[in-house]
């Protein structure tokens, strides 16, 4: 059995605005990273979905987009939240950045996501 | 400061062969979350770059592809391996599922990679 890996998030997700732009707020001992975020259009996000529980990351089959009508299938060939690591993985577009907060539009990450990566997209 | 976060590895990366292609062996006992894999013509691998360091981790600016002759950027910027939390993600094609081995193209991670995630692509 591999050994378990370690992750430090570094930032969080911001409730979701009436617009529908969300805020991802990176921590300062990680604000160096921005540098250039700036002149791109999309960036990826990698985020944790951290209202799962221990025995949601135990299911392996689960209905398509939770339909009940549509038979399960494996968690690898899906995009359910349910999977052994709960990492949520979305192409958003940067609306702006100031200091160490990102708005973007398009994270369907929940209020206080801890935050994994951020790359260029 | 956040709390960290604790990942087991659902498979792990075998060398890429001769022909590009590389293989995928999902760990048996998460071997039930492949069902259905097969109707997939693309996949998402999230894998952990493995072969980085505690002191890899620390880095925040780097030159684009490792170039030199580029001015560094953040590495939130860039694709860089160099990251605080090392999670390669590689939208791949699949050629083949034999039991709870993914034969695929186009997956750039090194032999001995833990898989952290298969999602649908």
């Amino acid at each position: 059995m591999s050994s378990t890996i370690e992750l430090r998030p570094i930032g969080r997700v911001h409730a979701r605005e009436a617009d529908g732009a969300s805020e991802i707020e990176v921590h300062e001992q990680f604000a160096d990273g921005l540098e250039g975020v700036v002149d791109e259009e999309c960036l990826w996000v990698l985020y944790w979905m951290h209202e799962l529980g221990p025995e949601d990351r135990q299911i392996l089959r689960a209905h398509p987009m939770g339909d009940r009508d549509r038979p399960k299938r494996g968690v690898f060939a899906l995009h359910s939240p349910m999977r052994p690591n709960p990492i949520g993985m979305t192409r958003v577009k940067l609306l702006e950045l100031q200091g160490n907060r990102l708005r973007v539009e398009g994270l369907d990450a929940r209020d206080g996501s801890p935050v994994l990566d951020i790359k260029s997209g």
